[in-house]
C-alpha cells in the first residue's frame, strides 16, 4: 500500500501558502492506519522500549496505538497547562508560531528507554522540545518515528543531529 | 489488575474543589494501559466496527489503540479550527466551561458503524456533542466506552438516554 496516496493535501490551511498534509484520510482507511502503526513500530520491536511518547494532539492517535503494539506504556507531552501534576516545561518554535510543551516530572523512570512518535515532522521544533523534556525527566530517547516528513524544512536532520535516530514513513517536498 | 488503583487523584485541578482524576499514571503502567484498551475493545469484537472515534486530546491515546485492536479506521473529533477540510460543528457545555467540537463532513461513510472512545465521562456534554456530529455525518453510533466515569455527574445515563449503549471501566464517586 502506498501510504502517501491516502494523505489528502489541503491548500492554504491554516493560512495562505501552506499546503496542509491532512492525515485524517490516512486514519480513515483502516488498512492504511494499521500499516502506518506497524511500520512505525517495526524497527523498535527488539529495542526493549519501555514507553512510547506522543505529542498532543494528533500524534496521540499513533503513539497510543504504537504503545499498545510494542507492549509499552504511554507518556504524553502536552501543551502548557493541561497536565495536572508537577511538570517540566520547554518553549519551542513551530512552523506557525511558538508554544510551550510540558511533561510530568515523574512521567518516566531513570534510564527508561523511550520512543517518540508523532504524526508529522516539519521544522522539528516540537520534537526537539519533546526530546529535551524526556531527557530532563531522566529517560533515554532511543528513537523518533513520524508518519509524514516535510524534508525541505529540515526537521529530521535536526533530530538526528541531537543524537536521536529519526525516520519517517512518507515525505512531501515543499510545504 | 485493579485499574482504579493506577489512576492518580490531584486535588484542586484545574480549579479549587475539583478532584482531577489523572489517567497519565494508568497510561504509564504498560500492563494497565494494555488492560484498559483490551477491556474497552472486548464488547465490540463481534460488532463489525468500521471506525473508532476519539475526542481530542487525551482520548486519542485510547481511541487510536482501540482502533488498531479492532482493525478499524480512526475518526477524530476535534476542537474548532483544527480540522482542515469541510466540517460539521457542535457547541457543547462541559464541566469547566463551553466549547465547540468539529468533525470532517466526509469522515464517515453512510451507515458506517462507529464506536466512540474517550478517557473520561463527566457530565457527558462532550460525548453527546460527538455523537451528534457522528450521526450528522451519517454514521450509526453503536456504542460508547470510557475508561473513567464520574457517576455523580450523570454522563453515562445521558448517553444511554440518547440511544447509545455506554459503559465505563472504573467509577469515581464525587467529582
Amino acid at each position: 500500500m502506498n501510504l502517501k496516496d491516502t494523505i489528502r493535501t489541503i491548500p492554504d490551511f491554516p493560512k495562505p501558502g501552506i499546503m496542509f498534509r491532512d492525515i485524517t484520510t490516512l486514519m480513515a482507511n483502516h488498512k492504511a492506519f494499521r500499516e502506518a502503526v506497524m511500520r512505525l513500530a517495526a524497527p523498535y520491536r527488539d529495542k526493549h522500549i519501555d514507553s512510547v511518547t506522543g505529542i498532543e494532539a494528533r500524534g496521540f492517535v499513533f503513539s497510543g496505538a504504537v504503545a499498545l503494539e510494542l507492549g509499552a506504556s504511554h507518556v504524553p507531552v502536552r501543551k502548557k497547562g493541561k497536565l495536572p501534576f508537577d511538570t517540566y516545561e520547554q518553549d519551542y518554535e513551530l512552523e506557525y508560531g511558538t508554544g510551550t510543551l510540558e511533561i510530568h516530572a515523574d512521567a518516566v523512570r531513570a534510564r527508561e528507554k523511550v520512543l517518540l512518535i508523532d504524526d508529522l515532522i516539519a521544522t522539528g521544533g516540537t520534537a526537539e522540545a519533546a526530546i529535551h523534556l524526556l531527557r530532563r525527566a531522566g529517560s533515554e530517547v532511543v528513537g523518533a518515528a513520524f508518519v509524514i516528513d516535510l524534508p525541505d524544512l529540515g526537521g529530521l536532520d535536526k533530530i538526528i543531529r541531537s543524537g536521536v535516530p529519526a525516520t519517517a514513513l512518507v515525505a512531501f517536498e515543499g510545504h
